[in-house]
């Protein structure tokens, strides 16, 4: 059954897939442990996307409707995706979500996943890019211990930096240990408190969205 | 086959949790988000547990056996149980785990869970109780967003108080969401790293051992 489960998420993976990319839309999955700061991380990028890059949020949780109130603030599209109890997104979820959003409208959609780096990495929700979020709170041993997300990552955003002097984090062997499982994707060093290095993070994501637009068509109308 | 997992969990549970008695061993199940401090609260709390309480450790990973090496400096036994990719323990990995103790010679068994807090506490290792981890790092609002756990624990340490300076973690908020799941569990505040609040805890695992054992028999022969 549990081959099951896999298999029904990835045929709704794949149909969310070549819905999106239809649409021309570009699809983040945003993971991370509880309390990383994925909620903060939108609040602090949303409002630093360049004007007319047109946004939305698919907001995942087990329980309660915060987060998206939280973002609601921001003036996006958001939609509340409740698992019931479920620690992941599955795709069957996320394409009732997208199915309430104005897809013909927008050129990025958010999906926040559940607070958890262990089965969220597993579940393919039709994305373009899973992004990583750890808060340097967490500590620098992450990687290995989890390795599964750290590998699927195309960027991960490294976060709370502003503790990095009240904690014994270890800059040397979390890249050490990043880099063992994935060489390629950016890290961003961010502090959602400050707002340092969230303008790099934006750009990155700006290019997402041009290369799924394609070059020749440019930036969607405003 | 969910149910079946279930159902073959709390068979195992069961059997753990009459074993355990039998013995006279008390165990506690760690429960935290990824990076709270499970296991700085056991490189702090095992030291100070009264001289001649023998406990051991059942460390539970998806990958790497850091945390183990950790515990082992400590001179107690411990037992590295690998999920392999599960984001939780089950009650058939501890038994495996027990089998390899010497139970007749320990007082108390501290399992370290996962770094999850969805999915772990669902499931019933056999334990006298659920001990909740949670770093004021992670922010305020985590009990009425991951309810099932915060409703569950028979403690809760908060820990890395030092870090309550330099960040926005609201105390009131924390407790009254966590009182509105759990109005018994006593709240330790701790850090791990200067070592405040540490003996409090154990003398609450000491009052546990105490009770697990029986007044009339006493602590139990070093």
């Amino acid at each position: 059954m549990l081959q099951n489960i896999l298999e029904v998420n990835d045929r709704a993976a794949v149909e969310n897939r070549e819905r999106l990319a239809a649409e021309a839309v570009t699809a983040v999955n945003l993971i991370s442990a509880p309390g990383a700061g994925k909620t903060s991380l939108l609040e602090r990028v949303i409002p630093t996307l360049r004007a007319g890059l047109r946004s939305a949020v698919l907001e995942g949780d087990i329980a309660t409707t915060r987060d998206a109130e939280r973002i609601q603030r921001l003036g996006v599209p958001v939609i509340q995706l409740l698992t019931g109890g479920g620690c992941h997104l599955e795709a069957t979820l996320v394409r009732k979500g997208l199915d309430e959003l104005p897809l013909g409208d927008l050129d990025l959609v958010f999906i926040e996943n559940v607070g958890n780096i262990a089965c969220p990495a597993e579940f393919d929700l039709g994305e373009a890019a899973k992004i990583g979020v750890l808060s340097v709170a967490e500590g620098s041993d992450k990687p290995a211990k989890y390795p599964l997300l750290f590998h699927e990552v195309a960027a991960l955003i490294l976060n709370k930096v502003d503790l990095l002097p009240h904690t014994d984090f270890d800059l040397d062997l979390f890249e050490r240990d990043f880099r063992g499982l994935n060489s390629a994707a950016p890290i961003f060093e961010i502090s959602c408190r400050t707002g340092e290095g969230v303008a790099a993070f934006a750009a990155w994501l700006e290019e997402r969205v041009r290369e799924t637009q394609g070059v020749e068509i440019g930036p969607g109308p405003e």
